[in-house]
């Protein structure tokens, strides 16, 4: 900071984004905040490997080290984070302690599933639900056709539970404590799943992203359509859903509402108060990606526009193969495939393990997603897959 | 290496980037590598700034040190470079010693603009000239409405000298030694520039960018717009020439081609054996930008597509104010302009030094520029710009 300049000094200091989490949200923040020369810094628990890779400056630390959370933030103008797994009291310290943290410890406190539909509950449709004790988890029995969610740590979906035999319900419950709090719901018959990325500025302005349609495996989110092939009616509802969970919620970024479709009424299923893997398309498919917008919006900066710039547009994860091999190894067969955008995250192989997506632009959606499907293949395949050549696919 | 594994082992071997140079095309093209989950390491001359700030793996070298180039190589499957300022004899010292250099020291001959002028004169139109010693340019004494160009050191115009007074000549032949060599050339009037990037693939393929439309100040590339406003024949003669230079040259990668449009006709002007600021925009506005384009060439992987993916696209340089301000310190201004994408470099400011660029794509090339020129103007004003509403500029 050169103080002897007018254009220097306090008013025009240049902000320091640190951001909490090191995995590919943090990994793709940062990329966008370097391409608008937004110096970052990352604090990564040991073992995350997606972002330290490029970060320029990064501390180790586990994210129960509050010490260090508050060492991070004083070297920070605006912190924010990769995933809502840190805990929300730790998060009210360091804004007691004076930091700027975007989103703060009250929109954290939604990362909890049973607050979300307690709170949310009382704003839009959600579905018919009770919050439970683990107690009172296995004395429900031998009931059946329910989904079960524990109210925290059910990051990426991994935690949702399918209650389809008799004697499900006692195991769960037997997995965790007896005062753990779970949401059970009826298992609904959902025609369709929706995601609306919202982006909340620090200056108050609101934007969102056009309605995505989500395609869900194994619970997880694994490929990602736009425009959602719905009716008219039905995206405007998504959006309106999407938008008042935002103002209640309060975040400050982006916010993803994740949304079911049935018999034509939307649901409200899940909010995570970060990008989002429904999001990762926009890096190529959007005026601006929903990674740089977060970047705007905790920085208190204008929004960007967020409308698509090609007709259509799909995203497919690249999921570790079950033999353990590695993608990148097979990254020249893929992009053979024109009109897709690679995405590979650094990570080491693991079965199921993100280890990147592919988004493709393309005039239609079964065209993109075909596309996307066809360079996805070609990385997680394990067997020679047949030439495919460029001239019949460019 | 896990040798265990049958898609693991030497043939699989994830290929390592290594880049020498440290300035914003070094920077760009790291994050196009890692965007594809390739590992790159850098080596930077000390002072360098752009491409250190996000490179996992930095080595700090003069570019002189031989030594330094010789150990770097050997831990990088491919080495390329981030502009041509190495001297082919060292590259060639790489070669012999084994390290795949791509583009190769022969590519890298044609970094002399003598050499330029002498070997590819004979395949494509080129400007009227003479290569002159120091000596002679000295005798050429009262001479006028001449350019001249040292052969060696021009990077990025700012060796083009338009000898317009008579005493001009002695002057510039007295800056250097009585060996050094210049082109000289009859001061032309020019239509148009154009430039054209051509891709050449480690396996052969070749692809090229549609022709685009620079502008230049002060002898620098400020402004390229897409389409260029041409006719069809001179945008198939420009891709021509570009090709034929191309295969003269014979360099694997990026390959920029200027040239003049001057009655209709095309010429050359310049070659760099890189990417270039004249591709810039082919990051937002292109299928494949010629950042990862060069990172498949140079890793033998095949090309992406080079389509434009909008009607058009207009890129404007951010040079540093000439108060030595920084324009990071007006970004939030900048970014109230819609359908733009601001790039900086993370460098000092310094009175004209290239900061950084926006993009801007629109419905039109008029309607392009307009943008991006307001946005690069709210980034180098050091005057409050007019309020800019987000609702008026979309």
């Amino acid at each position: 900071v050169r103080a002897d300049h007018p254009s220097y000094g306090g008013r025009h200091h240049l902000p320091t984004l640190g951001v909490i989490g090191g995995g590919q949200l943090a990994r793709m923040t940062i990329q966008a905040a370097s391409r608008l020369g937004v110096p970052s810094r990352l604090l990564a628990a040991p073992g995350e490997e997606a972002a330290p890779a490029l970060a320029p400056a990064v501390t180790w630390a586990p994210l129960d080290d509050t010490d260090a959370l508050h060492r991070f933030a004083a070297g920070c103008d605006v912190v924010t984070f990769d995933h809502e797994r840190v805990c929300p009291d730790a998060v009210a310290a360091l804004e007691a302690a004076g930091a700027a943290v975007r989103p703060g410890s009250a929109a954290l406190r939604f990362a909890d599933k049973a607050h979300q539909r307690s709170v949310l509950g009382e704003h839009v449709p959600v579905p018919l639900h009770s919050v439970v004790t683990g107690r009172e988890l296995a004395g429900l029995g031998s009931a059946t056709d329910l989904v079960v969610k524990p109210a925290r740590g059910g990051y990426d979906g991994k935690g949702v539970h399918v209650v389809t035999e008799p004697g499900q319900l006692r195991a769960l419950a037997a997995t965790g404590a007896d005062d753990d709090r779970y949401v059970v719901e009826q298992h609904l018959a959902i025609e369709q799943e929706l995601a609306v990325l919202v982006v909340r500025s620090a200056g108050g302005e609101v934007a969102t992203y056009p309605a995505v349609e989500t395609r869900q495996v194994d619970g997880t989110c694994h490929e990602v359509l736009t425009p959602a092939r719905v009716d008219p009616a039905v995206q405007v509802e998504a959006v309106r859903v999407a938008r008042r969970v935002a103002d209640v919620v309060g975040a400050v970024g982006v916010l993803a509402v994740e949304l079911f479709v049935i018999d034509g009424q939307v649901l409200l299923n899940e909010v995570a108060p970060r990008p989002h893997n429904s999001g990762h398309l926009t890096i190529e498919a959007a005026a601006t990606s929903q990674f740089e917008n977060h970047v705007r919006a905790v920085l208190g900066w204008p929004l960007g526009p967020t409308g698509l710039l090609a007709p259509a547009a799909a995203m497919v994860n690249v999921l570790g193969p079950a033999d353990g091999s590695d993608p990148r190894h097979r990254l020249a067969a893929a992009l053979r495939v024109g009109g897709t955008h690679v995405h590979l995250y650094g990570k080491a192989p693991a079965p199921r393990r993100k280890l990147g997506h592919v988004t493709a632009l393309a005039p239609t959606v079964s065209e993109a997603l075909r596309r996307a499907r066809l360079a996805g293949d070609l990385l997680t395949h394990t067997s020679t897959p047949a030439p495919v050549l460029q001239g019949a696919l460019g």
